[in-house]
């Protein structure tokens, strides 16, 4: 498995792409559907991806978004969003399991009652939860882009209002990161550095270290 | 690069751990290092990490988590926590670069104006920015986790006031998400489904298909 750890190594965020360079609708769908193996809230499924690939709206997109060169340049920009009323959606998560016999009916509104007595009329909890689960599937489409042979960009240099207004999206739905994919172009970045592991981390309480 | 994306597949959430087996302090380390991969907004690295395996702690955490039994059945339960105020330490984290000549004065004045210019007085988004700080951090944590042959289970059932006073957290830490980590008891649940990729995802903008 010790590819996998090199590719979160290896994953950095680029700032050049090849604009010349496509991904295909399978390939973008792949990436895609591995986003959305990340684990969520009761499985709520917060996350919903538009992804930004005609160069038409990528330019109004890039206005959006203080006018970041990479978010034109690449080959396709996703923008995932995080659903405060995700929680309306779970029964529909839980019905494949309830049909197929995988969970019963008691378990199924034990479940729904449960979520929906945390996160209903909670709005701060609906709003971390939106974008806890969207960036948990952010993650996952990084290191899926990086392992298909892709270069990534993570931004939330943008107009949150203005980049639901060009796409459409909903006021339930907030913008919780934006991702440019493609091809590398000459000139990127080396990785930045991360503080230490020993700054971050203690053991059974909580030390600053700063 | 395949078995990457099939690391992302298998990765499920946990609810059963073998008590009886431990993760060395020197894995642990290890799986912190690789979640501090995970990009954040001007590499502010807002995540802070407390490993909790001391089984006494464990038991603890576990009263303020609902009484889950998998927070002290695990080896290993990490509280990822997020720093609302963590601009605040931007200038440490690109000393080195400055240092090393890979950053000149310019652009890192230019960077802590901005990054200050974004943040100072801007509670909700600093709250959001450690949310999706730390998210990225858990996502990387528990791919590491799994690459290693560990079983994980994120967890965001908990009291955080009781979380953060347990571990000596101060106030600027928002617990982001709990994560137990450890090895593979019989009985564990398969994946949950998810919504296929077409439900969530649309191109160029939003469509809703619920």
């Amino acid at each position: 498995m010790s590819n996998v750890l090199s590719v979160l190594k290896e994953r950095v965020s680029a700032n050049n792409f090849d604009f010349t360079k496509t991904i295909s609708e399978a390939d973008i769908k792949e990436i895609v559907s591995y986003a959305t193996e990340a684990p969520s809230s009761f499985n709520i499924q917060h996350w919903r991806f538009v992804a930004v690939n005609d160069k038409a709206v990528q330019e109004k997109l890039k206005a959006a978004a203080y006018n970041q060169k990479k978010v034109a340049d690449c080959s396709v920009t996703f923008v995932i969003f995080g659903d405060v009323n995700g929680v309306d959606k779970l029964a529909l998560a839980y019905e494949p399991m309830l049909k197929a016999g995988a969970m019963d009916k008691a378990t199924f509104d034990g479940m729904l009652g449960m979520a929906n007595g945390m996160y209903k009329g909670n709005a701060q909890g609906c709003r971390d939860e939106a974008i806890r689960s969207g960036s948990l599937a952010a993650m996952n489409l990084m290191i899926a882009a990086q392992a298909k042979g892709f270069i990534s960009a993570p931004m939330i240099g943008f107009d949150p209002a203005a980049v639901s207004k060009l796409l459409g999206a909903p006021a339930n739905l907030v913008p919780v990161i934006m991702i440019s994919v493609g091809h590398a172009a000459p000139g990127n970045w080396p990785r930045k550095p991360r503080f230490s592991t020993d700054k971050v981390l203690s053991f059974n309480s909580y030390k600053e270290s700063f």
